[in-house]
């Protein structure tokens, strides 16, 4: 009953999920790889006993030997393959973006409705994140009340020379969106984003950091901290303010030292560290569900929804205006939670 | 060397310096008072050995015994007492807000000049508070580097029915307010104030919580989360953000309990546990300054500063616009720190 | 290349392991059960695709389809089963106590060692907890100097009311034992058990919580406080303190509520809840090592210490004496780390 | 109503009090001075207005203008100048120990005893450190039910080549001593002191850190680390352990810094930063007290008390032994608490 699970894309991420499946999890195992970089694909295959190469992610899509689908390949393709999973009726765990537009997005989402049933996951680890979990648990136990606000701060140490503003919306703050979707169990309305002082760490012509506002339609306000050049660490911090009290993520140091005059504790160096466990719990819960006959987790309606926000942000971020958000209407399918 | 305070206003502030002065703190004592209400001044003289009672707060400025001056009467007096204190050449202490209007704040701040010398403390006492003070030396240390953020949350348990939302700008986060340029040592250069959802515990027609953002002229973003019916306690949090690190206020609590499946801390039950000792430090700085014949810490400028920007956050929470600050320019009296 | 692992003793502990190997590790599996109730592991069988039943131990470790063996059965049976499996040549992980006798463990050492490699693995969990390995890892950093003392407290909610308090010695103290000795790469030189105020909590003519005061042979003072009536939670808290510095566990909760006046964050209910994690990352560890033709982790050497320094144990709690530990020489087999 | 006090005594620790009655506290002054090295009594009655300069303790103890004495000068002078102030009915505050014999203690215990009425405060601070006062309350609220341990450590950062192992007992642990009889309002019963590896930082020939053990009449054991040389800064903490839940003291820092790659915080630097605010409140509460006629805080019992422990303790280190503690039978004065 092993799960036969073919990877496209076999870019770092692409392996980290591989040595996942491989050295981690139970119940999967990688049954066939592609990449846009065929010499690379067949590298990582032949480290993969009983694993195939396969020329494109179609023909690998096709392949009977493969149960369901892993999508790690670049943002652009994401659309393409996963539309070929629903059409071949298999089950598909895509990374975040699901797509990089919302035609890509909605074309997806009507796919999967016309199918009839989930088969597409897409990859917001932090779900599954064990604080980010108590802290939930906190919010819908009602022992704190209805929500008001929620704070947030996504701290990158430093990121690549390309890395650009408009990335630390598609990349970065959108964890946060879905996250805030996810915690109050409700859509985003509207967006603004707000430019601090900017960090003399920053690439030249850079906004960072941001600040990213996330108005909920109940009217629960999101205030999102993003920033690419924190320097002291990866820092993911989270507080959410409800009428009778509020909850936050604790600091994640296993130790605490005391030395030279003072105690201090470990803040992770990078999402790596903060989140592996994380990721562990996520592809566990696909693969079980998978092997179950179904599936789990966000949705493609999540991916949707996340794609049309950040598109909100980025037309925020350029204007200066708050943007207001319209989403589609959510089809039966994703109304069940 | 015992310096003689009469003090203007015996309402429930005044009595409890009147106590502070009399009981805790060394080298002063009461020796006047009076009130709107003379029945009540009367009362709390009777109680103070030694102390005049006057039928006014200029007759009060006036007596000759009195060597220096607290005012904590209404705030719309506040105008009148301090400018016959300058006039007198006495030092007065005047809690907050040093006056209701932009104008009167000005009035004062001239008259201050004309007489060449500072003799005006202003009682925004957060500036004495340990915590606070151990974020602004680690803010001004260099070691996290140049500020970019401040993220604050100003949460009061509940309110008498007669508060409104203005007065959550005026008396709440007027402290914010004050420890933003305090901290910065910068002026303000616009304000927002945005709705989050709306607690149900607010009074009808209410607006609370808020969240005022507060732009530096730095470039520094401040934003203040403001509410008056956070129920679960008084709880004032802080994070200054900079370029190379963070520091952030910790919990207050003495002692840590561990109980029925959990760990646990007090939180203050208000602004009196938490601040009882910053109120302690700032009085006896400024008897300790008075008595060595000058003064310290928030000046006319600073409540000038306060009000001004009390007034564009009324502006902005009424329109929902960003409002820019127009201060006046700042006097060479108040320009050293 | 899956590793085939039986099962000996399909209890509560047994079916934990079992469904870790089944639903949360990579590369092995069930492949063959017993226990001393036959009918309850058929029952356990009959859930495992491809497992085999087998009427005794000794069977199933004879068996070819066996790979590796796991021992779960009741302590008094290990000595039996680690020899047989030494004696087959076969990997065996066995869960603490390697065996209930002194003497026990020395035939387990010395068929190990006639053996002439390590086929044997102890079941010490908090060798592989996050936060006890933070903490080891800054011990032997060298940051915070010398090791001079330990503090430990090891809390259990509650008990069933068969427990004694040889049995805190034997169960509980035995983890403790097992950390001092990891953490100090030392041995044990001598125990000393005191006795505190007896808790109304525990049964009738039973001392609890205890006090056991380890010597380790660098002159390290450990002092473990256990107790199994804890009653607010399960509760593992540990200090080391060192020439230059300390270093402490962190507590354990995942967010922090803050209500009612308090903020709070949750102490684990039980030792699943605390060491989950703990459990799966040491089996996995077993497992990669198997599958590569090894061993890791504590080894028969550790197990055979630990027994012995819990016997000293129980003789100081019913003397009250302080009792040296004699071991005997270590064989060069587990002299490297 | 201010009141007069003649320091006994102007050395580091009596220069801190004149300080503090003169520029910090309410309701005092210091009006006499006398020092067994009368220049430098001299150098510190020239600075305190209408202070006046006695040739000896017991001049200044009959001097009309003295309401009250303050006795901070070395330990083997207390006994002759407290019985002064109790022959003379004046109110005196003691630094510890109140004498450095029990038979010393016992001769004032007997005298304040024949006087009818409580004369003698000892100085004993950390009865009146807001941490302490917080466990107290825990313990004593019922909360988590009938005490069973306390874990306690004292770490100094380093001392003058002068001190010894007797001193860490005599000058360190007593305030644990004291701690203890007041956190269970019982007496020690026995004492043993532990010796743990010895701190390279030690002197030749001096043991530290030590462990001391005191078990208290009621069953309840204390552990106390008593360490001299812990480097890396002043750092007092405690654990109460109870039936239902425990108590421990809360970290000091006013901030925390998030800076490369850690958070952290501050550790008290000596004994000053760490109390600075219990001396003001212990001598506070001795002020208004005097003042209004009676006494309070820890008594003269108390400081006998800890003699008798402390001489005890001392036979325990240099023995090895557990030595009982045997108290004479506590007067009705010191009965009501």
């Amino acid at each position: 009953m092993t799960l036969n699970v073919g990877v496209i894309g076999v870019g770092m991420i692409g392996q980290d999920h591989i040595r996942r499946l491989t050295d981690v999890l139970s119940g999967a195992r990688v049954a066939a790889v592609t990449d846009v970089d065929l010499d690379r694909a067949r590298t990582v295959a032949d480290d993969l006993p009983g694993a195939t190469l396969h020329p494109s992610g179609q023909d690998l899509i096709a392949a009977p030997g493969v149960d369901a689908v892993l999508v790690t390949s670049w943002g652009p393709t994401h659309e393409e393959y996963v539309l070929a999973c629903i059409a071949a009726g298999k089950q598909v765990f895509c990374e975040k973006p699901l797509a990089t537009t919302r035609e890509a997005c909605q074309r997806i989402v009507d796919a999967e409705v016309a199918a009839g049933r989930r088969l597409v996951m897409v990859g917001f680890m932090r779900r599954y994140d064990a604080r980010y979990r108590a802290m939930k648990e906190a919010v819908t136990s009602g022992d704190i009340g209805a929500p008001l606000l929620m704070h947030a701060s996504h701290r990158n140490p430093s990121v690549p020379s390309f890395f650009t503003s408009d990335m630390i919306i598609n990349d970065s703050a959108v964890h946060d969106i879905d996250v805030a979707r996810w915690m109050f169990d409700d859509e985003i309305a509207a967006v603004t984003v707000l430019k601090p002082r900017v960090s003399s760490k920053a690439a030249a012509g850079f906004d960072d950091p941001l600040v990213v506002l996330l108005e909920m339609t109940s009217g629960v306000l999101v205030d999102v901290e993003a920033s690419v050049n924190a320097a002291y660490g990866y820092d993911i911090r989270g507080e959410v303010v409800c009428e009778d009290g509020t909850v936050e993520l604790s600091e994640s140091a296993g130790a605490i030292v005391k030395r030279a005059g003072h105690f201090s504790g470990r803040v992770p160096a990078d999402w790596r560290e903060r989140f592996a466990r994380a990721f562990d719990t996520e592809f566990q819960a696909w693969i079980d569900a998978v092997t179950a006959g179904t599936t789990t987790g966000p949705s493609a309606w999540d991916g949707y929804a996340a794609t049309v926000v950040c598109d909100a942000g980025l037309a925020a971020l350029s204007s200066g205006q708050r943007i207001p958000v319209v989403l589609g209407e959510r089809p039966d399918l994703y109304k069940e939670i």
